[in-house]
């Protein structure tokens, strides 16, 4: 963690809740702010969840965090942003999946993965200036440095673009990380046993076939899939 | 799609419903149960929705399809598994990043995915044969071919495990594929477009440090590392 901009009045744990607090393996639990910010930047897609007449919904999302908010973009469905502004808080988790855990046996398999629930009251974004501070931020999470490179938005395409704003006030990390956890005496079986690590691969860029001549892939693209690749 | 398992009698599409019909963007809506399974096939983690006195949560589980049953493993959250299971109908939802849709405006930007909701009751698994033919999918989700290189699991294991069962009858796939969607007059702009391929890329497998000497990576290990890197 170095670069999370996260506002420096604000603790540096968040406090555990009835809500946040693990039931199932309190050890993997942790409450750091860094280290919850560090998976939501993370993470580009989180899955959101609301109650519409007591059906649950769970559906995926761009999400984007500045200082101590997290936005979703909310162009996912109409019913979704008015359940989820009508709750008085809603769940939204981003997860990460770090790697395959393969025991001798069965029953100890296991994935390692960092993931993060939030839950807060999501407010419906209707200031202008606050929209365009958002849309930065998402264009930036899809790669870097994009949003100097393109046109930006108009007042009309932002006032078309519906965005939810959650505080970040409460949220816990639930995370494996590690190799696989065989008992002693399983460590004689005749099984491989380790772990297969994973991550995100990003493959040659494909330019869109209307670009114009002479436009090269921008030094922030090729960057972004090296590191990926 | 070639080697899906489903039961041939099953429909070739879902019946869309209030719950799963898509309210913007129906264009990007299927109901195609072998495009469906696919993705459930494919993404090894969902997320399951579920309230407890009208809070949502949304929680990352293994998940994996046998026939048209889907399973999620249970340890997630003692809570969880109590309110799916005494709601008449939960969500799971299962998504899978294709990639980065880079357009010349912030606006346009966007992304390709594939998004699986399931719409179902779920149920407690008591059976312990079902148990174990549940135990050997999820095993053999993490990788191919795993299951027949293990321990098999004890009865004690299998009854300390728990597992929840979806029948597969209402879903629908959510997706985007292709390149950025700029209008015409927007294509003379100064700024590359194009995709960003995303996929999972698997690292060199990490032995773990108390393997037996002699034990080599198996075949299937190395083909899964291989197809993913």
């Amino acid at each position: 963690m170095s670069d999370s901009a996260y506002r420096r009045d604000s603790a540096a744990f968040f406090e555990p809740t009835d809500r946040t607090r693990l039931q199932r393996y309190p050890g993997r639990a942790r409450y750091e702010r860094d280290a919850i910010y560090d998976v939501l930047d993370e993470a580009l897609v989180c899955h959101m969840g609301f109650s519409v007449r007591s059906q649950p919904y769970v559906i995926p999302t761009l999400c984007a965090r500045v200082d101590d908010q997290l936005y979703l973009h909310g162009s996912a469905a109409s019913r979704a942003l008015t359940a989820m502004t009508s709750l008085p808080r809603v769940c939204v988790t981003a997860t990460i999946l770090d790697g395959l855990v393969l025991s001798r046996s069965a029953f100890n398999h296991s994935v390692n993965y960092r993931s993060v629930v939030v839950i807060g009251s999501a407010t419906l974004i209707a200031d202008i200036g606050e929209k365009r501070r958002a849309l930065e931020q998402f264009t930036n999470a899809i790669v870097v440095g994009r949003w100097d490179d393109v046109r930006p938005p108009t007042r009309q395409e932002l006032k078309g673009t519906t965005i939810l704003r959650i505080p970040l006030v409460e949220a816990s990390l639930k995370s494996r990380s590690g190799g696989p956890t065989d008992p002693d005496e399983e460590r004689e079986l005749d099984a491989w046993a380790g772990v297969i690590p994973l991550s995100v691969r990003a493959s040659e860029p494909i330019p869109d076939p209307t670009l114009r001549e002479g436009i090269a892939v921008p030094r922030y693209v090729a960057a972004y899939v090296r590191n990926r690749s």
